[in-house]
């Protein structure tokens, strides 16, 4: 049996409130989900929103996908129009993705009362569509939004809607619970019926949950065991109202509990990396209490069975935590363990489990910048010179702080201005410089810069391309901080670095810093 | 039929990391949950928790329950002592409430390795703790601890258990997915299996379920399904890991859904005020995404449905929101048009549709700003004040700006340093403040609260709650850009601002303002 693992954090992920990825942002979100092993990224509405289209036109030559490949979501024609008049069904052929998912209405009292069409038009829109669609070469999936309620009300005509896509060539219909208010016997019993009122098997058909009953993950693992093969899930389960089914969840359940071969040998450990990362990007804090992948998904309150686990602690976690890249965790502290810190490295190409002492050093550190508020899930960069700086050679910085000032000023004529001045010491040199910037941080970024370029002429090509900002709660009586990730591109690589400090221009300092090192610091063979 | 609606909120849900509750917090949330009309509070763990013992002591003169009773939670006695010596055993009785729970094991694998005493002493435990209690006129229940594991592992010593509880005089069996792995097929099974198997039925048994497969709340509605009615759930899904089933889901859920009488009539309508109230008890953000409960359960993203949505809310939503007290939201996006806004500003209750005129200015206001970088769909008080300045009698700025200027320092001992100074003008008097800060913003903030604090007194009790950034690339050839939102609280009420300017201080600034001219502008009655 072949399943189909379709993401849709890009497009229905992306309906959840405060998110608003960047096209950098879902570059590397794909990325990320592509290095996790799903099979189709929906990445978003092309014509219909600016930056997805130029997701697809960017992705063409910046997306080199080992595992999945890309799908523009759409509509199914307007009613009334021609196909081949369509500017929507145009935009989708302009994406160039082999794959196109079409949303069509499937519950009767959407097409009257939403569409304002009729039954038949709104069938006919769905057999135009994808036959145009598929004579343009096109794999077509077809998503039957309302699915479950239609069928609820009125079951012949969203049967119709189903067979009316499988007709003209659809490769999947996937059955939507568009408002999420389904329980799993509802789900089962409505995908048995459909699969026997039209005689199709499940390798025809596809599962999207929403969570508006805290049961997407449940719903979608009941239509698999129902039978579909193919299954619409976003990561961390993002998404409007309550969200989307969590593609995390999801996958942990249908491999582990059900056994069912869904993702590439070896990618299953990478789900929590690719969680935080993703959650990262998204700027929202991860879920710490999120099933399989949040940092207390196996911690345990020591105490009554601390020793019990001790014995055997397969007898208190419901799967081995580090099969999804997790680790077990007894006491209220800090995420990383040694094997954790051991995997990461490998992954950089840094050999920690021959040093045993520097692997111990690594993990104390990360412990305790943990407990500050650092977070080297999306900071590889950081994360990399905190471990060859203890691995044989260490890491040369390329200067030494002085001080600086940064200073933003709004004057009486509206007119907003930022400096700052660094001193620093350069090989030997003590220097000085003083640069404008867009705000305090740019401002600092330009005044090093200056302070280096001769030293380090490379750093001309270094850009700043992106600059996250988190403020973390202080917990256990400390104080809050200031979160900053920066990332830094040249020539055609990109880098994330993490600074800390309540200070939110020193926290930017410590990423900036981290950044230029890792820049110029030649990696060894 | 008779549901047992059973909370354990303040035992099993203060597992969760990061949850300490007084003897006064337990005994607010236990008013709360009996006002929501559960059937049994479980209160904690007298004799092996001085907090709890105190809490039933205190419980029987300052609780005055009209739906609840409750409940001391507790062990079967310790293996080779009499039951009657067992101190534990005798703290339970000490608590004087009406129903006791009891963990038993029912794995073997737990009996013999964690617990390391026999089959049939575990089972002697069971039955002389039950007979004792029971003798003593207590009601019994018996949480059989790791249940499923166990079941699936060895079905006749799980059952064997269940059979010796029972045959003591246990009112209910609960069965409990301890490590929280099971899915709903496997818990429908184990539970069809065990009733068929004893020839109990439902009216004996219980549920209580973990959420490390993000199926709780599905696995405990198949346990209800399957004819079980006592179900054990923790308010918001607090738990060990990723937590316990949710009550407000699983009520819901069983209410709405299944149509089954669990709460009292007119109780459902109560859930978000407890849901939150309990949140804030146990001082959790609430979870905006929770389902039925959450802010966002019924928040959509206009544009597209907007329209659609007038016509018929429950189109687009699974139940009437107002059902269990929620509000549907309508969130202002990128694809805003007149009709999200029209709809948007209806919910802060500013009427748009009688001033069409206004309407059309504030679409066009939003749409331009939107274009650079502006987003009101987390920021409801600068888009009310948007909307308000455009109405008749508009919005009295309570201040002007006049010039500012930030600085940040890193000095050559390390430390860092942050001062802003404001000369703004209010009330016809020039006021000019200087203040430090963690930060360039907070020491803004703190300036202009000296500038302004003669003439506004209010100001004193606002403080910055959160606080977020985020750099927006620049398209189609202009400038990036930072939007920032900030979050502010006073006097229980808490609302956002959006401020947004290449400059993130500058950006900051427009947040901050909004944040304090939103909370001293008085509301229009």
């Amino acid at each position: 049996m072949t399943y189909q693992v379709f993401d849709t954090t890009l497009r229905d992920g992306a309906q959840r409130e405060g998110i608003s990825y960047s096209v950098v942002d879902k570059l590397a979100v794909a990325r990320l989900l592509d290095e996790l092993g799903v099979g189709f990224i929906e990445g978003g509405w092309p014509g219909a929103m600016p930056k997805d289209t130029e997701f697809f036109e960017r992705a063409r030559s910046e997306l080199d996908l080992k595992h999945a490949v890309l799908v523009a979501f759409g509509s199914t024609r307007k009613a009334g129009v021609a196909v081949r008049e369509d500017k929507q069904i145009q935009a989708l052929l302009d994406a160039q993705t082999p794959v196109l998912c079409l949303v069509a209405k499937s519950d009767i009292r959407h097409v009257t009362r939403a569409l304002r069409t009729t039954a038949e038009e709104n069938l006919a829109m769905v057999r135009d569509s994808v036959e145009y669609l598929v004579s343009q070469g096109r794999r077509v999936f077809v998503d039957c939004e309302h699915f479950f309620d239609g069928y609820r009300f009125d079951s012949a005509y969203t049967a119709s809607v189903v067979r009316t896509a499988l007709d003209a060539g659809a490769e999947r219909v996937v059955m939507c619970d568009t408002n999420g208010g389904m329980l799993p016997s509802q789900i089962t019993a409505a995908v048995t019926g459909l699969m026997s009122e039209l005689g199709v098997d499940g390798d025809r058909l596809g599962i999207h949950c929403q969570n508006d009953t805290s049961c997407a993950v449940a719903n979608t693992v009941a239509a698999v065991e129902a039978g579909v093969t193919h299954f619409q899930c976003t990561a961390n389960g993002y998404g409007e109202r309550p969200g989307n089914a969590d593609l995390f969840a999801v996958l942990g359940n249908l491999q582990l509990k059900l056994g069912l071969p869904v993702l590439p040998e070896g990618c299953l450990e990478k789900m929590v990396r690719v969680s935080h990362a993703i959650a990262e990007i998204a700027n929202i804090a991860p879920d710490t209490h999120q099933a399989y992948v949040g940092a207390a998904a196996f911690a345990h309150k020591a105490g009554l069975h601390a020793s019990a686990i001790k014995v055997d602690p397969l007898l208190y976690n419901h799967v081995e935590p580090s099969v999804v890249g997790n680790d077990m965790r007894i006491l209220v502290t800090e995420m990383a363990g040694r094997a954790s810190i051991e995997l990461k490295s490998r992954e950089l190409g840094l050999d920690l489990a021959g040093h045993p002492e520097a692997l111990a050093r690594v993990t104390e550190q990360v412990k305790d910048l943990e407990a500050h508020g650092w977070s080297f899930e999306a900071a590889d960069a950081s994360f990399e010179l905190l471990v060859r700086s203890q691995l044989a050679g260490g890491v040369t910085r390329p200067f030494t702080l002085e001080s600086y000032r940064a200073t933003v000023e709004h004057r009486e004529d509206g007119s907003v201005i930022s400096e700052a001045t660094v001193k620093v010491r350069v090989r030997g040199e003590r220097v000085i410089a003083t640069a404008e910037g867009n705000g305090p941080v740019n401002a600092l970024d330009e005044a090093l810069r200056v302070a280096l370029r001769r030293h380090y002429p490379a750093l001309a090509d270094f850009e700043l391309a992106d600059y996250k900002v988190r403020i973390l709660e202080g917990t256990h009586g400390t104080q809050a901080v200031t979160r900053v990730l920066v990332e830094t591109a040249a020539a055609g690589r990109d880098w994330t670095t993490v600074g800390v400090h309540e200070n939110v221009v020193e926290a930017s300092w410590h990423a900036l810093v981290d950044a230029l090192t890792y820049g110029l610091v030649p990696v060894p063979a």
